[in-house]
């Protein structure tokens, strides 16, 4: 017989996660160029529980199909917003009292393994090749970067966005004793 | 001025971190189908210093352009074998004294979080949609999962495959007190 979870454990677990609030976690995309990666962004987001994503610059927008055959629909559970100005975002944080991480390697970037996540927290991910754009670096209120082990100086976009967002969580979750809702 | 790091800078940490020894890290891909997802996983090893990729039944092997397209060439950097059944690969590892566990949400997989990652170690990497192999799972020495907080089961295999191998260098970092060599 198959140990592996089977839909209807899986259904289950959905409609309690989709009770539950949302986590203070909201994402900014800073000029992200492929549909690829704004689809993989969007199921990650929702995998996370993410409040809201910002799409700035040049990042494309839902309704695309490309966007859709990626995220797995996910741009329907996840709240996002349109701003032509990254900056513009950030101000609109600030002005909650979000602050803004962002990932990126800079001179002053620590690892997000020896970073104590703020919570709430809203985390810019840049271009592809460009990474975070000079405005929103100064506006932001620091930088992380994941430590890299081989030749290559970076991971992809929807990859960094990934292990950063996991170590968030690991932290906010071991720091109030929140469960964990699709866990044992 | 730019606080971003240089392609310099990068490229005298690349070469320190090529000199260094690989680690005890292995990657077992079970059926994994899709081209995109092969290049995305050898990038991600090589951005965390994987020792060895066992490509397993229908995952494809390099070389092939749409593989190197989203690797950027890490085939070159991490080393691969092409099995076609994935249990050979479980033996070759026990044979080897390397624990193998499997990402998969199981009647008893763990949160990645909750789980204290052996050294060396194997992790086993399932197929889109079907998972891991029953058979693999048989001969694993266990699994775990990362928890969801929407309305998804579950990531997409290559951002799932970079969530927990943060998370395994993460604890191996700060229980050998190793050095970040990319990092400050």
């Amino acid at each position: 017989m198959s140990r592996k979870r089977t839909l209807d454990d899986h259904r289950v677990h959905a409609t309690e996660r989709e009770q539950a609030p949302r986590e203070h976690l909201y994402l900014v995309l800073d000029n992200i160029r492929s549909l690829a990666n704004v689809g993989g962004i969007f199921r990650l987001a929702d995998g996370f529980g993410v409040r809201k994503i910002f799409l700035c610059g040049i990042t494309p927008s839902p309704p695309r199909p490309e966007i859709a055959k990626i995220s797995l629909g996910a741009e329907d559970t996840v709240e996002y917003e349109s701003l032509a100005d990254p900056a513009k975002a950030v101000w609109l944080l600030h002005d909650q009292g979000v602050p803004v991480i962002c990932l990126e390697q800079t001179d002053r970037s620590a690892s997000i393994f020896e970073t104590t996540f703020p919570r709430p927290l809203a985390l810019v991910l840049g271009h592809e090749t460009e990474g975070v754009d000079e405005k929103v670096l100064h506006l932001s209120d620091g930088e992380v970067e994941i430590p890299m082990f081989g030749s290559k100086h970076s991971h992809n976009v929807t990859t960094a966005a990934g292990i950063t967002l996991g170590e968030i969580r690991r932290q906010w979750s071991s720091a109030s004793g929140y469960g964990f809702p699709g866990g044992q």
